[in-house]
């Protein structure tokens, strides 16, 4: 059977202010109402025999990965919880070792989570002519057929038709120069790189064992230790470390000889910056892209996306970029996107939080919004989801005043318990043991103001957590 | 004796978002610390033997006048509130009126609010020779020595001359198309017209009743009908409001045969855009100006205003005025920012506040700021200065809990008053009379989280107000 692999890899700086390292590409709804991975897993679930997929992710984002799931109504096959980065080799390896133990005759479809694909038909028509030589043992890769000379791809060289659609992989070519790349498309036998495979798991994992053994002897490691968490599987740590670090690419699609390309015109994107973004994205008359509320005038070519409760005016550009979060806005000429790269370092290296967090932050029972700071308080929005609850916890440094606006809190405060119901509020003093809980249907919405001398996140004693974090 | 007069008028469309229709151009530090209102008035309190102030001003600006001349120790000759908008003429004439109530032989420097003098030296040496040449009964106007072929502004061309470095005004010209203001400039005998006066009040108050006898009808019957407000002037709003509208130009100097002007080179500025904002600040090596949290990667001969607790990035970009506000952000090329008021229009025509109030509002209590709002709550962050308080006051359709996170709050609530410290929090229940005083010595910080199913700011009904608005 098909067993869908998400990887949901990648720092996710090149979108940078919208995507951040706690929510990075995938996570965003960039193209439509649901986000590239939401549309990944819809997009796999769709096809014939397809099983419930399998996300091999960071910790960091697993609750989101569970989120986004239950949002679209699709059932996990699995949440594979990476203790490092150690590239796609070793994360297809723990992926394929995870289906074979439910399935002896697995074949994975591998795909990144923050593509865009654009005609599913032409995806469908392409996995179908990959399964029937992945039956026959061939290990296959997409290749996107080339629009124009995209120099930041690497290319696959076809050789010989092995019928079906596909054909044996001649060769692998790095990222070539202009000329090159104009070559290969002129050529019509290259086609790009998609990051996207089909094969059997076990072949995958015997090609493991030839070409990369290390790989597949820390994941074996990995997977016989890894614990359940929740809906999570956590691959052990230290095992799944000793890993060398590689890509399929190199590990096993390069050195085996039982490589298959299936080249496809599916209006496949890898959206690897604001302009290809803009260039996927429906556009009016003058070339622009409008989100959010913005108002524009004799505005050109140019890609600009509003924030919540945040206009923006443009007057007389074109060829811009412009992007507003709560925290940071981009203005960026559209053909030097690639730069944003640049702000990011000058962010870390001043040890700022721009890059890592958005104001509005996730996590498991809801989210809270710092929308209001000074010297000795900060003010919070907090939505609590129906059934939910924060931590038993208390703080060493601040005392919280709680003011429901809609909905009822179950409020723990030391001794007591007892219900706030909406315009009703209550006071935390300093070091209580407290818990915020929604025992309702419908989600629990307040304003929290913290005072004291620090506000710092890291302030919190977590007594128990129904998440697994205390 | 030297009165300066200062008029403040102007809805500051042109550099929105920045400026409001409450917060014109004016009331904002744009260059340095002080306002450019602020400047003018510390700059007329700097010339030998010049007495207070006289401010004629619109009825919605009076608390920020009032508190901008405090915030820079300068005592006011006076407040007078204009009810209607009638051009500079009519101000005058009310502002001459006063004066010569306190000083029979009162003399008139007459200056807009909302421009900047560089060259304070070469302004005050212009200032002596137009007082010498106003005692033998010229009305003077300040002509500034033009350093480009501007087309935006009129010109004078200067006639015989009159000694002190003054000259009998030949003509006044409208402003003129490039070819001509080109040639203006290399004749060197024009001045632009800076619409800065110096004469006697008397003689200003003779020729308007030769040449626009409505217009000091009206400004005499209006001042003989005000009201004392405070430390404001409330002149009579029917009879101003009968006076023709027009200028000191029309109506006076075009028309009388003692009109003189001096020039003067003191680094004039109106800032009439935010290219002319950009032209006279201090830029980098690179042609930029930055203002708050930005940063720049290859970004020139632009200028870049972020605003508080939000960063800009820049990438690549040149030639672009880039204004962020809490609530709305503009980028323009720098040649096109006079297009503003296309933006500030369609905010108009769509019936948008953005154009006339900022988030932050400023009231003669303090301020408040609406840091959050949901569908039916809002949260507010209220200031309340020393010695200040609110109205007595109630709503119909809203309750408010408030927690004070610095300072003591004197909270009044039906027949209850007490004392709310730092970190204690309150409730005011809907239709319940309230008040909220500071008797302390410290501005008093409070988070106001207001639930209702209308809050606008007309569900206000004020029982008492020491500021005269019940």
């Amino acid at each position: 059977m098909l067993h869908p692999v998400i990887l949901s890899g990648g720092s996710g700086t090149r979108l940078w202010p919208l995507s951040r390292q706690n929510q990075p590409k995938q996570f965003l709804a960039l193209v439509g109402d649901h986000s590239l991975y939401q549309e990944t897993v819809l997009r796999a679930s769709k096809l014939p025999g397809a099983q419930p997929p399998i996300t091999v992710c960071a910790d960091d984002h697993r609750f989101m990965v569970g989120e986004q799931l239950q949002a679209v109504g699709i059932a996990s096959g699995g949440i594979l919880l990476e203790p490092a980065a150690r590239s796609t080799a070793p994360a297809i390896a723990i992926a394929a070792l995870h289906a074979l133990a439910r399935d002896a005759d697995a074949t994975l479809l591998v795909m990144p989570a923050d593509h865009l694909i654009e005609d599913e038909a032409a995806f469908r028509a392409a996995v179908e002519a990959a399964t029937g030589l992945a039956h026959d043992g061939w290990l296959v890769t997409f290749g996107i057929r080339p629009d124009y000379a995209e120099t930041g791809y690497g290319y696959i060289l076809r050789g010989d038709a092995l019928g079906e659609g596909g054909f044996r992989v001649e060769r692998f070519v790095e990222k070539p120069d202009k000329a090159t790349a104009e070559r290969y498309v002129a050529e019509g036998t290259y086609a790009w790189n998609s990051g996207m495979f089909l094969f059997g798991a076990q072949r995958y994992l015997d090609e493991l064992a030839r070409h990369a053994p290390a790989i597949l002897d820390a994941a074996r490691a990995a997977m016989a230790a890894a614990k359940a968490d929740l809906d999570f599987t956590r691959v052990d740590r230290d095992a799944f470390a000793a890993s060398p670090s590689d890509s399929i690419d190199y590990a096993v699609m390069e050195k085996t000889d039982r490589a298959a390309v299936v080249p496809v015109s599916c209006g496949w994107s890898d959206i690897g910056s604001w302009s290809s973004l803009w260039s996927v994205a429906q556009r009016d008359g003058e070339g622009n892209r409008y989100e959010g509320d913005v108002i524009a005038v004799d505005t050109r070519d140019s890609l600009v996306r509003a924030s919540e409760r945040r206009m923006i005016a443009t007057i007389g550009v074109e060829d811009l970029v412009i992007v507003d979060t709560p925290d940071a806005t981009l203005v960026a000429r559209k053909d030097r996107v690639q730069d944003v790269k640049a702000v990011v370092d000058k962010l870390k290296s001043a040890g700022r939080q721009e890059h890592l967090f958005h104001r509005k932050v996730y996590r498991p029972w809801g989210s809270y919004d710092s929308i209001g700071v000074g010297e000795r308080f900060q003010v919070k929005r907090i939505v609590v989801k129906p059934g939910a609850a924060l931590s038993l916890q208390k703080h060493h440094k601040r005392a919280e005043h709680w003011i429901v606006v809609s909905g009822v809190a179950e409020v723990t405060c030391d001794d007591r318990v007892f219900d706030l119901h909406e315009n009703e509020s209550t006071y935390i003093p300093l070091g209580s043991v407290h818990r915020l809980r929604n025992r309702g249907t419908e989600p629990v919405e307040l304003i929290e103001v913290q005072s004291g001398s620090y506000l710092g996140e890291d302030d919190i004693v977590r007594l128990e957590d129904v998440y697994g974090r205390s």
